[in-house]
């Protein structure tokens, strides 16, 4: 059974004429030029593309049938059929709420953050001295959630509010030592949030009961109360007083989580302040779009017991060897990459440029401008509720912020009706009961016409003005409707980094500032192995900041989102062909997230046929550490496989385990190319000792970039796979975030793709949602929809083939100065290769040394002991020209010179030229007296090749103390006086 | 009698209520914090904003009525309200031509240029050192603008095809001194280029002679004959073969000039190979949108013999104190501001951001790209040829690139309205005649749509496919319709430059390493001196890229463009208002057009009234270069008019000149407040003189920032005035342009604002057009729009009062170190003020040592040498904040320090820290050796002050060495050896 998914019908461009459009996209996209092509290939003895392939792709793998993509539509075909496929959504004035909400926009902040390559190419902050800018900027992101929440500390964002939801409650379990597995979950509570909860606790074994926090029967549960969660202000709206009950919680040693709303805090009693020990939610209110679900940053903040067992990115204050404090990602030793299998999160990519823009705005408004937007929106929630009460109708919450919860007379489907025909969503709750919540971005025309909603046919629609007056609420004199004990006395954002920066002009230059600190894609290439980081093309960017897309509501109804519907079905057709499945899921937000979903749906399947003792996963020993800490969330115990010297999979190992495991087997996961970047061919093979042993095959889809047009997951045999568009299908990394991980299936497992309790998705037999919006960070998909219909089926095979030959040129050139590890049998690799740094180790070099010395050339590391210590492993993509790959090779082998220095003894193996990289512009400018002390010149440091004469961004910082950072945890931004 | 525009209505967002948004701009726009404005008030002694305006400006000009704009919209809104009446312009597929066409925007170029304050808010490259990057992209425009005209030289661009035949024709004209002063121009050039040299001959008396080339008796004007100026390909669409014609009229000592399309020139044989000494023409088709009419960069190139007398700006290439290649402008001696009432021409703010464009996009495409793009159109221009045909029309011009003339079968005015009813502008000649030009844009669609317009009622509709069959013209064989002897055979955009950068990121990063190396308002505050460097927001930027507004051609009938003509008469009503005039015209393309068409205006005004000896103009001897030059191109005689030493208007020279020239007087031109920065008080007495004596006041308006809701031109007694709408209202300088200068005028003055042949627009005594589009460069207007309507009247007075408050709070501080020039009665400045440097001649340092030296301090030096030589000119806008303002000043004040060492002896009078500046970081990092022959340390050099640590761009090159490079003039790309 193929899922009706594979048989959709998307439009296709004319063949080509001689009328034929000349803005074809694919020989823009990939960085090489024909006749750079033909060089390449000659240099590494190959005469032709197909040449290539065939030495490094084994034949059996290799799959002939040719993409059936169409042949690419031109930049400006691309943005005019979906500007009209756009237009087919129908932008409503939304009050549905539910932790979404219209915003303002900045425009300073959309147009010069949000639509700037200088933001949204950076990558995650691992190579802090060429990332102060983004670093302070998320450190800003941390004290704003801080303060505002009243907590000890917050990280750097997470996904969205129903797995950081999730992650509380791990948070909650494993402070307990895993031993309390009862989780109580509020029911007022958002739907989206208790979901996700409920689908995570699963696979832990977690117990959570769904009550009301005021009557449950906790002394039933309280010996096993790891945790609860409670919602503030509710879905329903109300404030409610927590502080007794946070004691009682307290009190029976559980940890007590509040899922909050920044905007309300800014008026109401901080969770730190009545006992919360885990605050979380959405920071989309702070100025980022609704774009359908997503992308937005989620907060988290706990209380300073629990930092070290905060899931995500945390931004810490370090110092550099000079003694200057300076910002880098702190404890990045509890990351998963090192829990692995013992890690409760998974999460890697998060949401870095969405928090950055909430932190942005944070700075932009500061806090006089945050608490008058608060209580603009809190003075318009309560004449409106007085205006509803005039209206005849019974407001059930009368202690609220921005939300109310409305019994309708005459019931609430006529309502709805009403107001779905005035183009107005409100929340329905039930046949008597709305939900309406209020933003920001609400004016006196859609209040009246909302009251007008509310008017019984024939009556006099109440006059809000009058209604203001009566309740005398003005500019000058706020509503006055929170009981005193609700109402916020602490101070916020006091720093003065949230109070200098209102002006646009000063808001510019500030974004410019710490942008021009920070080296991005606009700068050089990346060659960061396994993360893919390729042109991100500015067509494919445009439609991301289109009203039509940004401005609906994840939960609006699916007739006014014909035309996402569209894009979505398109995307997941063109996926599904491309992958090799039957369908896909678009519902995961990171590859981390796409590696949990698809190993539930492995799960669910195997239940599903009533085969309840599946449980072990097996591993390679090289596998991303995502991946155990993937398998563990999904309940399943990893059982590592090991590797040859040679890098492949060891397959005796394999089946030995998988024999042994027989009975037991859920899973294997496997990468392909593997981690190690070469084509195995002993993949089809292990896919059949799995499949033989009644497992199902997990394949890690981070490097499809290898794969695509030549084989597929699916012709290779595997079962299920994410991929990460944010590496392959050209969604920007910004800077750690937003991603999109979707997953696609072979048939079997399609009924099983995660469901979600607001709206329909997914299969028949659906999991539980994955991610609070149905279709994950619906809002760039686009992005990844208009690749590949640019790229069109030969276009995108293209991209494969010259993303392996940048890599085999580059390896060719570098296996002369370095040794390479892992090939394939013809010395070939795949789209990545691995550079061993560990000869060099005798004379006290490490890979880090080479890293921070790459900066001094004007270049982002490759990735750094990942994964094998001590060795870069580099990843060009297609996009990069070969004038780019020779210019870091050059800086390599340059390097790889300096360290014939050491070897020689030129260089002492302390305090040499590597060791002291990167050299800031403070350093460089020292007196002579200095440079008399090294055993190198001041040019040497600053300009090594001559082609940093023309530009070179200079490191911001001398080498970063992390050890020193994480003894002295800072998370929040320092006071202005560590910098004098 | 009030012109009718006064009065219409124009919509106002509602009374401000609780319920109003909170997104109100005037304060982002405002630098200053309203505790800051209390500190500087207070700081120079003042209680309020209304003390210092009382102090500020006399009383007898302060107008007390409040203006009568709106309260402001929020960004919100006036977004909203602009999308509602753009959405009201029909974007109709265009084959007018006529010099403007369809383009397919590189959107690398479109969202990292255009849409990039990184490019748009720069100032002209004046300040070379920290302007390299756009130096080398206009120095690209003009090497691609040489080779493809085949000509010696070319300018860095003009403001529009019109302007540039007018400046050509002057160029002809003093070639032969003045001594010839016939000008023959072919009918078959565009009727606007036709229209504008006509205008500008008038004045000059020049006789224009328009005829047909071929047929005109040249014998009967050859002794007077200074030049012609032919189209290549004509605007009928012919490719004419002028060889022979260039011959002859080189025969008669004359000029031959081009008007020709950069497109064609890629297939055609350039106008430098068939005999033309200029070429000229607009390249808005090298990827820039028809925006109704502009903003596009005309260009103009020229033999080597007419390099001194080329018009507007001019890159060339010279070295640095180093002895680096380093780019500047070329040739400013013979700049206006020098020639003054000697100029031929008045050319200051030209096109700087459209060439820009421009010249990327032939960076991205190169020759081979641009050589088939321009094979493409032919093709499809010669397919569609053949199409008629095959409907049954004739085709008049057989040697076409583009454009075919097409006698319709069944008459003109049919096909018109059927092509009108399908979305279609053809161009019409007459009853029997349409043109239509093909474009890089056009697909087979829309050639089907046409050549469906084209075929008769019921007749088949030739198949255009089949028609390129039998043509046997397809992607490998290109159409041959071209005479060889119009087949271009000579190579063009050879030099590597335009052969580098062909993929989108090897574009980005291109784009960036040039943003990288320049100064704009995202650094650092631009304090210029009269050429009000204020905020360009994000909110008034953001409709520029609209579709809506970008895709309308200039000439498209009124019923298309109902948003644009809404736009324009509110923005002409608000402008009014503002200016206290009747009315205002919206047409000229910048300042020094605007004082052309004013002084145009008022000669003939008085030739109206049959007073046709009125050709004097006075002219302080402080006014801006451009004055005098517009008054010459006017036709009047210039007859300077003191000042007094205190920098005021010597009012009894002024009326004793008046009295003097009282017959034959005419205008009087005066800035106001003056180019010194004073509201002088005698203003109003001296428009009185004038009007007794029978003249008019032109007021530039190059200082409105000083007067906007205090007092206004038309309350001081003008006539007619201009406003540099990229100064006052908003509109960035683009490096260099686009600006616009619109006239406002008094009812007697308003029928005679300028006029257009194609398209009404003026008043009903219209003089000539001076600009080639009607409404000038009518894109970038709905920045000054959306300006407006978000300040309201009260935030743009608010805006006037901090401007005056930023000012003299800057000269409250900086005149405890320097002397400042020229204060009024009570000691304050207007909005700028002159600091004066001559003090320090005695010690060898001038002002330019300073201005340098600002740049080590990351800043762009204040306006220099102008109007006083050796001074700088202050003009902060109200768009600093006051921590900006301080900086800046610490900066200045620590120069002062500097030179106080010079003085003291402490530093030597040559090679000293302010003669050496700016410090490159090539120099910085020299060795000791180097330092040690100064007098100054490195890090003084480089780090002066503290806040330089957290950001500071460098400047690229050393001091340039300006007369080094007018003596050696290069002004295309030099060989990249001698980079090396
Ligand atoms: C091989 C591999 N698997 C999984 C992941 C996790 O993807 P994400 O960061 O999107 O969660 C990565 C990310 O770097 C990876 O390289
Ligand atoms: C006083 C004054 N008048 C006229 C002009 C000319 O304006 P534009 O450059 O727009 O032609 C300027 C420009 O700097 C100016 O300062
Ligand atoms: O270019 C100007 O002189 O403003």
């Amino acid at each position: 059974i193929r899922s009706a998914i594979r048989s959709i019908h998307t439009e296709k461009p004319p063949a080509r004429t001689v009328f034929s459009p000349l803005d074809t996209f694919a020989r823009r996209h990939n960085g090489p030029s024909q006749s750079e092509i033909k060089e390449m290939l000659s240099a590494i003895g190959l005469k032709d593309l197909d040449g290539l392939t065939g030495k490094t792709i084994p034949d059996r793998i290799r799959s002939v049938r040719a993409l059936a993509l169409d042949h690419g539509f031109t930049e400006k075909e691309v943005l005019e059929r979906l500007k009209h496929i756009a237009s087919k959504n129908k932008v409503f004035k939304n009050y549905i709420g539910m932790g979404y909400t219209d915003v303002v926009v900045p425009n300073v902040i959309l147009r010069n953050v949000l639509e700037n390559p200088g933001w949204y190419t950076q990558y995650t902050p691992y190579q802090p001295e060429i990332s102060q800018g983004r670093l302070e900027s998320l450190l800003n992101y941390q004290t704003m959630v801080t303060d505002l929440t009243g907590m000890s500390i917050a990280n750097a964002s997470l996904l969205d509010e129903g797995t950081a939801a999730a992650e509380a409650m791990l948070m909650c379990w494993s402070a307990t030592n895993r031993k309390k597995s009862t989780f109580f979950v509020d029911e007022n509570c958002h739907p989206q949030t208790i979901a996700c909860v409920q689908t995570r606790a699963e696979a832990f074994n977690i117990n959570v009961v769904v009550g009301n926090h005021r009557d449950y029967d906790f002394d039933s549960i309280k010996g096993d109360l790891a945790g609860v969660i409670i919602q503030y202000p509710d879905t329903r709206g109300s404030v409610n007083d927590y502080k007794g009950f946070a004691e009682k919680i307290h009190g029976y040693g559980a940890q007590v989580v509040a899922a909050t709303d920044l905007m309300a805090l800014a008026m109401l009693t901080p969770p730190g302040e009545w006992g919360a020990d885990i605050a979380l939610g959405n920071s989309q209110r702070f100025g980022v779009p609704l774009g359908y679900g997503g992308p937005h940053a989620a907060f988290f903040a706990c209380k300073e017991e629990h930092k070290r067992r905060l899931p995500g990115r945390l931004v810490g204050v370090s110092r550099d060897t000079q003694g200057n404090p300076a910002y880098r990602l702190a404890l990045q030793t509890r990351e998963q990459h090192i829990r692995r299998e013992k890690a409760t999160s998974n999460i890697c990519t998060a949401q870095a440029l969405l928090a950055n823009m909430a932190s942005l705005y944070a700075v932009y408004h500061g806090p006089s401008g945050i608490k008058m937007i608060a209580q603009r929106i809190h003075n318009m929630t309560s004449i409106f509720a007085e205006g509803v009460r005039q209206a005849g109708h019974t407001i059930e919450n009368d202690q609220f912020f921005d939300t109310l919860t409305i019994k309708v007379k005459g019931g609430a489907d006529n309502l709805v009706k009403k107001a779905l025909a005035a183009g107005i969503n409100v929340r329905q709750f039930d046949t008597e009961t709305v939900g309406v919540t209020f933003d920001e971005s609400c004016n006196k025309a859609e209040l009246d016409e909302l009251i007008k909603v509310f008017t019984q046919d024939g009556a006099t629609v109440p006059d809000l003005l009058s209604v203001a007056e009566k309740l005398n609420i003005s500019e000058n004199n706020s509503a006055k409707v929170l009981n005193d004990k609700f109402v916020r006395t602490s101070e916020y954002m006091t720093h003065k980094i949230f109070n200098l920066y209102h002006s646009e002009t000063e808001m510019l230059r500030y974004i410019y500032r710490l942008q021009n600190k920070d080296l991005s894609l606009t700068h050089s290439m990346i060659p960061l192995g396994s993360c893919t980081m390729k042109l991100n093309a500015t067509t494919e960017m445009i439609p991301v900041t289109w009203p039509e897309l940004g401005n609906i509501h994840p939960f609006a109804p699916d007739n006014q989102t014909e035309g996402y519907q569209i894009m979505l079905k398109e995307l997941r057709r063109d996926l599904s062909e491309i992958t090799g499945f039957d369908d896909v899921s678009l519902q995961p937000n990171s590859g981390a997230q796409g590696e949990y979903a698809g190993l539930r749906v492995i799960r669910a399947y195997h239940e599903g046929r009533g085969d309840n003792k599946r449980n072990v996963c097996l591993i390679p020993v090289s596998a991303h550490g995502t991946n155990p800490a993937s398998a563990a969330m999904a309940g399943m115990d990893v059982v590592p496989v090991k590797c040859l010297s040679n890098g492949n999979l060891d397959l005796a190992d394999l089946k030995a385990k998988a024999a042994k495991h027989s009975k037991h087997l859920s899973a294997f996961m496997v990468t392909y190319p593997s981690t190690f970047g070469v084509f195995e061919d002993t993949v089809s093979e292990a896919c059949e000792i799995i499949h033989s042993n009644g497992g199902q095959v997990y394949m890690d889809g981070a490097n499809m970039n290898a794969q695509i047009g030549l084989t597929s997951p699916g012709h290779i045999g595997a079962d299920v796979c994410h991929l990460n568009l944010h590496k392959t299908f050209c969604i920007p990394h910004g800077g750690g975030g937003p991603g999109m991980g979707p997953i696609g299936v072979k048939a079997h497992l399609a009924p099983y793709l995660p469901g979600h309790p607001v709206l329909r998705t997914g299969g028949d037999k659906a999991i539980g949602p994955i991610s609070a919006a149905p279709h994950g960070s619906a809002s760039i998909l686009p992005i990844s929809w208009a690749y590949i219909k640019m790229m069109g089926g030969e276009g995108i095979k293209s991209a494969t083939e010259i993303a392996l030959l940048n890599a085999n040129y580059m390896a060719h050139r570098l296996s002369k100065h370095y040794k390479v590890l892992f090939t394939n049998a013809n010395g070939m690799c795949a789209h990545e290769f691995i550079v061993d740094i560990r000869p060099f180790n005798s004379v006290g070099i490490e890979a880090i040394d080479i890293a921070k010395r790459l900066q001094d050339y004007g270049f982002h590391s490759p990735t750094m002991s990942w994964p094998v210590p001590n060795t870069l492993m580099i990843e060009p993509t297609e996009s990069e020209s070969k004038e780019e790959l020779d210019r870091f090779c050059d800086a390599m082998i340059a390097i790889r010179g300096e360290i014939q220095e050491i070897q020689n003894g030129k260089q002492p193996q302390e305090d040499n030229i590597l060791t002291n990289a990167p050299h800031t512009l403070a350093v460089l400018m020292k007196d002579d007296e200095h440079w008399k002390s090294k055993s190198y010149t001041r040019q040497q440091a600053a300009y090594p090749l001559p082609y940093l004469h023309r530009f070179k961004l200079f490191p911001s910082t001398s080498r970063i103390d992390d050890i020193y950072g994480d003894r002295n945890l800072i998370c929040s931004c320092p006071p202005m006086s560590d910098y004098e």
